[in-house]
C-alpha cells in the first residue's frame, strides 16, 4: 500500500493525499476525512523518507544527559522526546556520568551524528567562550545557566528556574513554620554548579531571617545529588550529636535518602526534623512522609528547550534565557515547630 | 586539527593513527602510546562522518518505550543507549504511552529514521506474524516475551525475567513468612500482558500450598502500573474492611504507592501489613521502609538485548530468547506473621 495506492481509492491526487497526511491546511474537509479513514483502513504508514532526503544535513538533535541516575532528567527526557518528534526531527541522546565533561561529549555526539542542534541536560555554569568553540551548531543549557561563566549572552540559550532563589523560598518556608536550626546537605561536586547557587539560597535567606550559620549543620557529601552519599552524609551528621529540626536538600532523591537516614536514627519526619527539597518528582508524591518540595515545571523547561532550539536552527533567531517558577507542592515532611 | 596533523606531528601515516583511534591491534604499544597521547594534548575528536558515509544504511537503532512514567525503563535505557554507543550506532528512543500500540510506533520509526534494528522496551505478549509484518528489521521483546501469542520462536528475539516464577517466589516468600491473606494488586491492562503472568504466578504460588484465593483481596487498577490508581485501588480494599497480613504489587512504584495507602489509613508496614514486589529501583532502597523485592538485573537485560540485535543484524545470527533470573532483595517492608 503506498500513496498512490491511497490516491488511487479515494480519487483524488497523490499530492492532496500529502497534503492531508503533513497536515496542510488547504483541503477541503469532505477529502480530508475521506483520506485520513482509508489511510486508517488500509493501515497505511507514511514514509518519510523522501521528505528526509529533501533535507541537506541530517535531522538528529542531540541530548546529553549528565548524571546518569537523575529522575528528574530521565521525566525531562520523555518530553524533549515528544517535542523533537512533533517537530520531525530525530533525538539522539546521550547519557554521561554526573562529573562527566559534558561539552566535549556533546562536540564528539555532533561530530559523529552531524547533529543539527544541541541541548545540554544538566552542565557546569562556568563556560568559558574558548571551550565552547567546540560546539558547532546551536545549543539550549537546559537546567542550568553560564552565570560563573563567561560567554556572551547572545552565544547560547538557556532554561532553567532561579536556583538561588528556589533554594532561598525553600528555606523561607522552613523559617517561617519556627525552625532556626536547620542543616543543608550540599553535593560537592567539583565544578562549580547547581549545588553552589542553592546553597547560596540557603545562606541568603538565614542572613535575610537573622540566622547565624553554624557550619556543624553543613552535610557536604561526595559525588553528585547521589542517595548513597547523602544517607551516610545524614548518618555522619546525626552521630555528631548536633542539634536540628531541619532539613534542607538539593533534589527530592538525595530527601529521600536523608528522610531514610533520619527514620533508620529513630528521628520521625516531620515530628522531630522536617525535610524539605528541589524537583518535585512524581515519585516523592509517595514518599513516606509525602515530601515538601519546590517543583521545577519539567514539562514546561522540556518544550521551552526545544522550541528555542528550533527556532534558532531554523529562523535564526536569537538566543533566549528563560528563568521559569518552582513551586511550593506542600507535602507532610514540613511541620510547624 | 585533523587526523593528518596528528600523524604529521607524530611522525607516521595517516593509516596508523587511524588504526589506533579504531582500536586495531597490529600497532606497536609504543606507537599507540605516542599517538593516543598527541590525540589528548591536542584534544583532538575523531570525526566517524567518513565512516558513517560508508555504510549504505543509517546506524539508528529504534528503541520504542513504553510507559514513559517506568521507571524500570527509565534505568534500562540508559544501559541500551551506552551499549548501542559503543557499537558504533545511533540510539533513537521512541517514548509511547503504556496501553499505545508499540508496533506501530515501531513500524513508523523504522520508516521514518531508516532503522537497522529495533528493541522493544516493553509490549504485549500475544503478537500475531501477520501484526509483526509491519517490522522489516530484526527487533528484540525486551522485558517480555511472546508467550500468549503465535510467533515463531525463530522470528524474533526475546530478554526477559521469568514473569510467572518471579511472581511465584515474592508471594511464596510472605507464604514461608507464615501469611496466609495475601492480597494483590493488579493492574486491569487491556491487552493481555505482563500483569497476566505475574498474576498467574501469585495464584500458582497459592494453590501449591493449599491457601484458598479470595477474590476480595484482588485489587484491579485502572492503567498500567500507575502510582495514583494503585493508592486508590488500595485505598478501596481498605475500606471494604477485608483481612489481611501481606499485599504483592507487581512493580516497585505500585509498591511504594500501596505502601503510602496504607501508612495513610493507620497501618505500619510491615508490622500491620507485609509488602513484596517486583523490580528492585534504586529509589525503592530508600522507601520508608526500604522495599524487599524481586530485583530484576536490568543491567544485564539492556547488555543482552542490544547484543542479541547487533549479532542478528551484523552476523545475521539466529533469534535467542533469555530468561534471565530475579533474585530477592530483602527489605524492610516484609516480617514474619
Amino acid at each position: 500500500m503506498t500513496i498512490k495506492d491511497i490516491a488511487k481509492v479515494c480519487g483524488v491526487s497523490v499530492s492532496t493525499v500529502s497534503r492531508v497526511l503533513n497536515k496542510h491546511p488547504d483541503v477541503s474537509e469532505t477529502v480530508r476525512r475521506r483520506v485520513l479513514q482509508e489511510v486508517e483502513t488500509q493501515g497505511y504508514i507514511p514514509n518519510n523518507s523522501a521528505r528526509d532526503l529533501v533535507r541537506s544535513r541530517s535531522d538528529a538533535i542531540g541530548v546529553v544527559v549528565r548524571g546518569t541516575g537523575n529522575l528528574f532528567f530521565a521525566e525531562m527526557l520523555k518530553t524533549i522526546g515528544r517535542e523533537i518528534d512533533r517537530a520531525g526531527y530525530t533525538m539522539v541522546p546521550r547519557f554521561i556520568d554526573s562529573d562527566a565533561d559534558e561539552v566535549k561529549a556533546g562536540a564528539i555526539l555532533e561530530r559523529e551524528k552531524k547533529l543539527q542542534g544541541l541541548i545540554f541536560l544538566g552542565g557546569r555554569f562556568d563556560y568559558t567562550p574558548a571551550e565552547l568553540t567546540l560546539i558547532g551548531v546551536p545549543y539550549v543549557c537546559c537546567s542550568y545557566t553560564n552565570c560563573f561563566g563567561s560567554l556572551e549572552e547572545k552565544d547560547y540559550s538557556s532554561v532553567s528556574i532561579d536556583d538561588h532563589l528556589t533554594a532561598y523560598r525553600a528555606t523561607e518556608h522552613l523559617i517561617r513554620c519556627g525552625h532556626r536550626r536547620i542543616a543543608a546537605v550540599v553535593p560537592s561536586c567539583s565544578d562549580r554548579s547547581i549545588s553552589e547557587l542553592r546553597y547560596d539560597g540557603f545562606r541568603s535567606a538565614l542572613r535575610d531571617y537573622g540566622i547565624a550559620f553554624d557550619s556543624n549543620l553543613l552535610v557536604e557529601t561526595g559525588g553528585c545529588f547521589e542517595m548513597p552519599e547523602t544517607y551516610e552524609g545524614v548518618c555522619r551528621l546525626l552521630r555528631c550529636g548536633v542539634d536540628f529540626t531541619a532539613l534542607l536538600t538539593l533534589s527530592d532523591t538525595t530527601a529521600m535518602a536523608a528522610m531514610k537516614a533520619l527514620q533508620d536514627h529513630g528521628r520521625s519526619v516531620p515530628q522531630d526534623c522536617s525535610v524539605i527539597a528541589i524537583d518535585g518528582l512524581n515519585v516523592s508524591e509517595y514518599a513516606n512522609p509525602t515530601l515538601t518540595t519546590m517543583v521545577q515545571p519539567v514539562e514546561e523547561m522540556g518544550r521551552e528547550s526545544v522550541r528555542i532550539l528550533l527556532d534558532t536552527m531554523e529562523n535564526g533567531a536569537p538566543t533566549e534565557h528563560l528563568r521559569l517558577e518552582a513551586k511550593l507542592r506542600a507535602g507532610q515532611s514540613v511541620c510547624d515547630l
